[in-house]
């Protein structure tokens, strides 16, 4: 099987195949242009007939679980991150299959970090074809020199329920690794030595897979209470000595940065919500777990405290500092899709307001609605813009895919996105004439803003409006892009293969983009 | 359209259709042995696309709701009964598509009670097709007399979630009446001047209609916690005045009994549980809303006191008993599917161990396990039983079908049945040769309680070897008729027309049985 065929030009004007390991996939046609026809997606129907009674539904190890659910080749195993780096199940799932010479396999994950990098050899081996998910670091690496024998297919966290919700996923084998579990499957991430805080990113392997084995270290009688994953969709339970690392659950640098460079952008950020009206009794906010994004909340927060503002809801990523504005009463509630760390799992535990969500909830695109787009502002990275205020999370300007899309992507429906960016990095300017890879459209990026001076996307005369007279350093996008290449020189072109490793999803299942592989 | 047409002989012996109002049915083909070899139901797919970014789904009313859902002939129009005796919804809906001119609509309530007795004359001018669902009181009377223009469909409580689940049921227009809701249409049962509780019946229509309409009194800034209904399944909001009369929510005699009978039944009732070793520390039972039931309840609840003993669980439709056990420290959660009382509701508000369940965790026979099999002893009713433990809930020996199904069918997979009733009502036996309709299999019906004795299923040799020595008066179910028949009479055999009015189905899908016309 070919890994991709049939390119055609998608209406961003980039070339991708219609034609993914084998299956149909629907180009870009614009924010907001496809609309879905079809039918979510229909598992299989069970009885209860071929359930225990009694609900215990512990069976000796992951293997014999495997081995139960039929594990064979080229099926899709998914997998969630919430133990983000302290992941230890995803490694022995592939071991096993390994063990049982399984071949072909689609690794599905909600995302992939560095501890996986074991997972290599079994990509060179044939277990594993391809990961449709991100891949930080060193999957990302491997696969941006063309190595993996699939193609890979990056979604957002939205993209990846719509993916499961519509069918274009089916997941054979779903393992979710639960801090606490009871023999039924119903499970938490709040409770038990390895508690993570939620198990939102494994709800739609949980509704959706054919087979569902949770893997908990803490197995308590039933009921697990809060039951955030439902034992009715379980069909095994495996008891281990550990379920993962907790303390490797923390991301980013989890301090607010102490860079003078970065504490300006943050506070030019925070001046321009403030000048622009975005701040308000009862406003609504998103910020990352960086340095910069948890200088720009404490903006936030000062702000607030100074009017006598509350926040109605934060939606995060939570970690010590939105919990500590929700207990000090600058926040009605945390709306939280991950904690970033024990304090953000503590606080889920303990306040009813710190509530947790799920990517159905938030950010899938082929609902009803999702939180994602009712958001005031919302804060996020990039690794390039280019002057048409399209952004790029996915590559780096050296065309190596280390990122994944994580909710970025999804986020971009606020109603003010910013994206605050150093205007260069190890002297590589950021903004470009063109990104090396499209990951969200420019229409939906509202602002830019750099140690340099901030940029208003042309389509918000809105917000130029209000900001015209606030004395901040407003520029055009192409200023910011001449300042940096007046420092840095102008960007060489980098020349990046024809061959593709990997396709970018649009929230909507359609492919935005694709990403070519890097000479080796 | 013939209301129904292919009788045939089911695995119970029980004359049944398989065509009912033009649509296949499967006959009842004994317990766990139909398997269901489909696909769960697809909703269509959404897209945020088409629903308003800033989250705000309301219309001005529910008129404008209903035209907006496309309302038109032959819909099915889904309810849930969480304001039992004191809805306000249902009328309104059907006096509005009255008003349009719309006719041939299938009524789907999770259950209805006599406060809708209005809507017999939409039954009567071809408004309303059927109902499937239960029809307590004015509109089981009218049914069994042969009125409706549709034949009837009664299912249990499970077997609602499992008809929509496998889209037997395909649900038009969901009608959520919410206590409280934001402009979402995240919305619970607990908070606002109607809080009934929970909204766990509306789970299921949620999940799978075409539309969805939440309708509350209470209308909060988004978010609305606990979300109890996911707004991301919903298509409108609407404000009104007044969504329901929770005072009404009251069911049964919500008082322990003073009846020396029932008493005694009661008595008999805890001290067989004792004797067999049902009740021991971490235990589980459920036991509804009537005098005896609660009574029984009290016993259970010394028994573990005298004890030092905790129930793990105990599963409700709750009011102020169990939740004074939960309070006072005999019972470590309480996973509750109705309120039955105000007191109910308050608990499930402030007390995190008081947690809200739904037909899906509970009872839906097509998932992967459910509840109710893993509770040790469950306390039913009957209308009848026959020798064979067979029972009835649904007719009277008259022949009216006056009661649902309700949580019933699904609760006779619990590891102990029990059936505590008396051996006459009206001097009419209730231990019949043959029950009048058959809802539930003798096979699950482990024990029958009457003042003058019990009787244990013989299939059932454990609880006869454990019981044997306990001085309990432990009958036949043969005696304990000729008891009943000794002081009453032999009962005469009614004669009902042959015309079917209403089938029954099976917690999975099938027809156990149909329920025959009254004569008038």
């Amino acid at each position: 099987m070919d890994k991709y065929s049939n390119l055609t030009k998608n209406a961003a004007g980039r070339t991708v195949p219609t034609i993914i390991n084998g299956g149909e996939h629907i180009p870009f046609q614009g924010v907001g242009k496809y609309k879905p026809t079809g039918r979510k997606f229909g598992p299989k129907i069970s009885s209860c007939a071929d359930y225990p009674d009694d609900g215990n539904k512990t069976v000796e190890n992951l293997k014999a679980a495997l081995i139960n659910s039929g594990l064979k080749d080229g099926m899709t195993i998914s997998t969630h991150h919430h133990f983000r780096n302290g992941d230890l199940i995803a490694n022995q799932i592939f071991d096993i299959a390994n063990e049982l010479g399984v071949k072909d396999l689609r690794w599905y994950p909600s995302a992939s970090f560095p501890c996986q990098e074991g997972l290599i050899k079994y990509l060179e081996d044939g277990t594993i074809n391809r990961i449709e998910g991100s891949m930080n670091g060193p999957l990302g690496r491997f696969t941006s020199q063309g190595k993996m024998k699939g193609m890979s297919i990056l979604r957002s966290h939205g993209g990846r329920y719509q993916a499961v919700q519509d069918g274009e996923v089916q997941i054979d084998i779903a393992v979710i690794a639960a801090p606490t579990s009871d023999p039924f499957g119903n499970a938490n991430g709040v409770d038990g030595p390895a508690a993570c805080g939620l198990l939102g990113f494994a709800l739609a392997d949980s509704q959706y897979a054919d087979k569902v084995i949770v893997v908990t270290d803490n197995l308590v009688p039933f009921p697990c209470i809060p039951w955030q994953i439902h034992g009715n969709y379980v069909d095994y339970v495996v008891k281990v000595d550990k379920v993962g690392l907790p303390e490797r659950i923390i991301s980013g640098t989890t301090q607010i940065t102490k860079s003078p460079d970065r504490l300006l952008i943050a506070e030019i950020t925070s001046k321009f919500c403030e000048a622009a009206g975005i701040i308000y009794d009862g406003f609504s906010y998103q910020a990352g777990a960086g340095g910069t994004s948890l200088s720009i909340g404490n903006y936030f927060g000062e702000i607030l405290r100074k009017n006598k503002w509350k926040a109605r809801f934060v939606r995060a990523g939570s970690n010590k500092y939105p919990v500590e504005m929700l207990e000090g009463g600058l926040i009605d509630y945390i709306l939280d899709g991950q904690t970033f760390d024990l304090d953000g799992v503590r606080s889920m535990r303990e306040n009813p307001n710190h509530v947790n969500t799920s990517p159905f909830t938030s950010y899938n695109y082929h609902g009803k609605g999702n939180f994602a787009s009712m958001i005031d502002v919302v804060i996020l990275g990039a690794t390039e813009v280019d002057v048409n205020f399209n952004a790029n999370v996915v590559t780096h300007s050296d065309g190596y895919m280390l990122h994944g899309i994580g909710g970025w992507q999804n986020c971009l429906f606020s109603k003010c996105t910013i994206l605050p960016i150093p205007l260069f990095r190890d002297r590589i300017p950021v903004i470009r004439e063109e990104v090396t890879t499209l990951v969200g459209p420019g229409e939906l990026i509202d602002v830019i803003v750099t140690e340099r001076g901030l940029a208003i996307n042309p389509l918000r005369q809105d917000l130029i409006e209000k900001t015209k007279n606030s004395g901040l350093p407003i520029k055009t996008i192409g200023q910011l892009k001449d300042e940096a290449e007046a420092i840095c020189g102008k960007p060489e072109n980098i020349v990046l293969d024809d061959e593709l490793v990997a396709a970018i999803k649009w929230v909507d299942g359609t492919v935005i983009d694709a990403v070519r592989k890097v000479p080796t």
